[in-house]
């Protein structure tokens, strides 16, 4: 359990840090859309590591390679294997800590749960393991392209540096062009400069991606267990280092009161039903409303710092941990595609599930 | 989709505000439990409507019947159906909403995605069917009870006013002394001034509902989409009006240094690894790792206000939406139970997985 | 587990014989449908025990009460709960095999299994629990009618009897006419004189149920394990006291070379693609062809037969078990409404999954 | 949908006929379990082709490659990636049938439900992807062993010709030396015969392939729709050219009486509740009873004759379609593999159920 994520557009991932290989099997992409790998490589490139000196040094190609579901360019409605091989294994790296536990990491957790554990990397526990959802996540926002529905995510926090524009405001055009992945620009060289005086004081620290949703229809969502934002936020919250999600007006919103907080309804030019102002996030009772949908996901400062700190090891016994492996001082920027493609994927298995909703 | 939750001990609610009844259909509970109606009663009425002057008026007494699964006093195994009739349903009280779309609920999606919906009080979209998870989450704590497993939530803001103490040093045991459900007596007092203020200027206001889990041992959870603190993400999202999530340092978490924010391990007395610090919030790379489970999730304030506000109706046409029927002005006092049942289904989801783990 | 059915047409159902009542929750039925109690009512009537000597004396007037998902006589989309209660319930008859295990019924398993079971009549494992599918099936049926889909069984044979006219060649509307459900009158003259000797006989015997599915479009079922046929099969082999399932040329296939098996296409008078021969029974590569969807249930005798049986008691000791009760000497002519339903439930999944199948 | 089966044992397969590759992901293979690839190779050599002149000649080694989930030779509770490579495709042999329909294969229902097709070989719908199934059930053989329980398979019938002696008096241990894979040397050479006549004729003929499962405990399976033998049959109905399932009695009990029927209890010498018969095909309520477990399963005339066939194309046109490429006279003795690892993907999967029944 926990190695898949959907219900209709389904993906179960494999692969561990330093196994031969990661990937995964979509299951449930509808036939007949165009698909190819340059789209999948381009959204794996900016999930890979080493891209710039605000990243881990690993050097991973991440060439991906479509095992099947694929004919004549088009999908068939058959799953869809995606297979990426680790090449930059530096397994000797980790025989320090084969029996130790790193703080903070999942190293204790799954030796208490599995009394066996891949220790070379964190085994499954390391966020190469993203580069899969990346991958599916790829698929899934061409299918979405094809029904004219958007994801975009940026980094909007590094540590206490926030960027408080209201994201209508912002050139999301521009997140990419910088190694933060922050599309204001000033704030983006702050960013980096702020991560590169952590990282060489050998730590690390956290931050804050938002992400908005365009062109969704109203309709999508499941009542009860299956609101559209429970899914965004089980989505989210399955990334490595997420500590939290807040949707709409999120946490701040609770101090406002109901006549302000609601979202009062128009009909505009068009005889489109839209509301006024956006607290809901563009989800009401579970359900897309037909406005952008807008959340947040908390990541927590990288748990490996280069530096030594008290822990323990199998036998319970008191130990000095290492920082030692490639690692990202920030994860933010390099999260940027990974909360893409979760969102993705949320979004795809909703449009198929409504298709199912009336007579 | 969206109305059952959990793999192993699932539940399967049904119900609309204003029908005949609402219930739960709870499969895989183990069989042996020692069950009882009294337990399952006592939660349904710390969450029923009417308690006290801070909450909705509508009276229902919320009695439980177990039609199925209980046989000498013990479960079976087979699946516990708990049924709860509805009484004081005041359906005429919403025919002038029948064809518009109250700001910030759940009417206008409803609609959008069903093309046919049960606008008396909101049908499926009403908190009111949350008495279903409450009474499934009362059957959980019983077995978690069984397993040494407590969970325990309270209120700890409510607007502006906010519980800044740490919650170790709260005595819990006094949450259910006052009507807010705040451990902290001052606070419950100011905090219920301040709900009856908003209420008299017929406006409502939002809140966190905290929460702990304690006794849960190390290696709950599963690994990638399945981490502990994602399913309890998507169970407190899936609550209504909940805006947002976080566990252990949380949003807050990430201004911190990696240095700063790892939990070191260490060794106790009694042999047990231990975390010095819980920023992880019990929770490391998706499992448990032994320590409290912390988190908190924020409610929004409450869409039904006791004026009038612009709005459209289906025919797309300006209107004015008048609050009426029975509301509550704030409504965290009333989640604690509801959260409480959720966080309860999860941790009994995942003792259950967790037997399967190991060869 | 095993008490939920289907994937996006589910069903949960729960009950058991000698308690408060049975029932089921349907999720997932499209909104919008028009629907009645009284078309479920009446299938449940099909059902009902005491419908002639034939059956059992059982008096249970089954009615059926619809609890939510159902607004101004339409489905919401929301969850429809069903309810059945039980009356006349004789549990004093189920004393004497409170401690002992009647042979070939589920009493030694479901001990074995779950460690405490309710013996009264079965329990769980009680065919009564088949009522609240049937109630589930004629919700199917109404939605598969509103598509051009039917859904048709019959009683092929009682032991030894068995019709052998190919069942295009029967007037099946004739089926209802007589208690064997055998659609063939002289044939069900003869079954019924049969099962009357073998009621007097103190005895039971078995039987084979047959189905057709009309009005089915190509295209439905799934890859893999999701043949049409396996779901048919698996829904076929929950039913209890089911022995085997086959379809099209079954298990009288084997015996046909490839060059008579074959089924050939051709296009009519249409333009539609069809097959001059079904041996596939309508299902090629797990997906349906257009065709006729044709299969066969084999039901095993009675367990329960009016004679002393030896056996064991909880403790190994050696009894005797003597048979009591009310029970059915031969169960096919009640089974046919229970093929239909599972048969419609199966195939109102797959025209819903079949929506999701291309871009 | 379709391409995964199971639950707590879950197995996803992917993979064309005559893509790149063929393979399957395994989630929730307990921890601990001593994995090697020789037995998983070992398993895919019996169902390879070109074992014999009795087989299809395409040579595929079918080597496997274990991508993840093993560390230091142990599963470790992540999933297993098992990876095969396609090698010897001659997809131009299947350029004639680009847009014909093969009769009796999945050529027309494929176009029907997806629109696009996958025409080489079948693509998916090709019973090349049981090898997946091969290799994840030699997992569940190796943790079934671990267990106790062993499950073997063997052909029984080959059309006309079928072994009549009772499974019990058969020596299985011969079914791998001979090709039919009859473990009854004898009916072996007959049928060997046969099936050599039947291939220069130029034809197929269908068989039957039985199974039974030892060293299951009581207790495996689970109610109403979850019975084990249903998953069973689901599992069987699955496999390519599969038309029938019967367990225990079967068919055949139709015809007889309860009083035959049922399988008396009594307590043997271990003090273990036995029963003296079984009719029940060690299955009783749906829920495994301590005795063999015991099925067959009804395979098909191969649909691939070489001979011309009428058929239409994808205009609808007459064509005729000429048997090329590589194929089987008789699926049956390939199939004995493909039982034995459906089989044990089922039992490995009630298994782990199991542990989660009782409190």
């Amino acid at each position: 359990m926990g190695n898949s994520f959907g219900s209709l557009f389904r993906i179960s991932t494999f692969g561990e840090s330093h196994g031969p290989a990661i990937g995964v099997v979509i299951d449930g992409c509808p036939s007949g859309l165009p698909l190819e790998e340059a789209p999948i490589q381009q959204e794996l490139d900016r999930r890979r590591p080493g891209q710039s000196h605000l990243t881990t040094q690993r050097q991973e190609a991440d060439r991906v390679e479509i095992l099947s579901g694929l004919f004549d360019g088009k999908t068939t409605g058959q799953p869809l294997a995606l297979l990426i091989r680790n090449q930059d294994q530096r397994s000797k790296d980790y025989s320090h800590i084969a029996t130790s536990y790193r703080p903070s990491h999942a190293d204790y957790t799954y030796q208490a749960k599995w009394g066996h554990r891949d220790y070379r990397g964190g085994g499954r526990s390391s966020a190469r393991e993203t580069a899969a959802r990346v991958a599916a996540g790829a698929v899934a926002k061409q299918l979405l392209q094809h029904w004219g529905i958007g994801v975009q995510a940026w980094v909007s926090a590094v540590g206490e540096l926030e960027l408080e524009i209201p994201y209508q405001q912002l050139d999301l055009s521009l997140t990419d062009t910088n190694p933060v992945r922050c599309p204001e620009p000033a704030m983006a060289q702050r960013m980096a400069n702020y991560i590169d005086t952590i990282r060489k004081e050998r730590d690390t620290v956290g931050g804050i991606v938002s992400a908005v949703i365009t062109g969704a229809p109203a309709g999508l969502g499941e009542p009860a267990f299956g609101k559209l934002h429970a899914q965004l936020g089980a989505a989210m919250l399955g990334i490595n280092a997420v500590k939290g999600f807040e949707y709409g007006s999120g946490f701040a919103g609770i101090r406002q009161r109901g006549s302000q907080h609601n979202d009062l309804f128009y009909t505009d030019d068009k005889g489109q039903v839209r509301t006024r102002t956006n607290q809901s996030g563009g989800i009401q009772g579970g359900i897309s409303n037909g406005e952008d949908i807008y959340f947040r996901v908390a990541f927590k400062p990288v748990a490996t710092i280069m530096q030594d700190q008290d822990s323990v090891n199998e036998a319970g016994q008191a130990v000095t941990v290492s920082g030692r492996g490639r690692h990202d001082p920030c994860v933010v920027p390099r999260a940027v595609p990974i909360v893409e493609a979760m969102a993705a994927l949320v979004l795809a298995d909703a449009c198929l599930l409504q298709r199912t909703a009336r007579l």
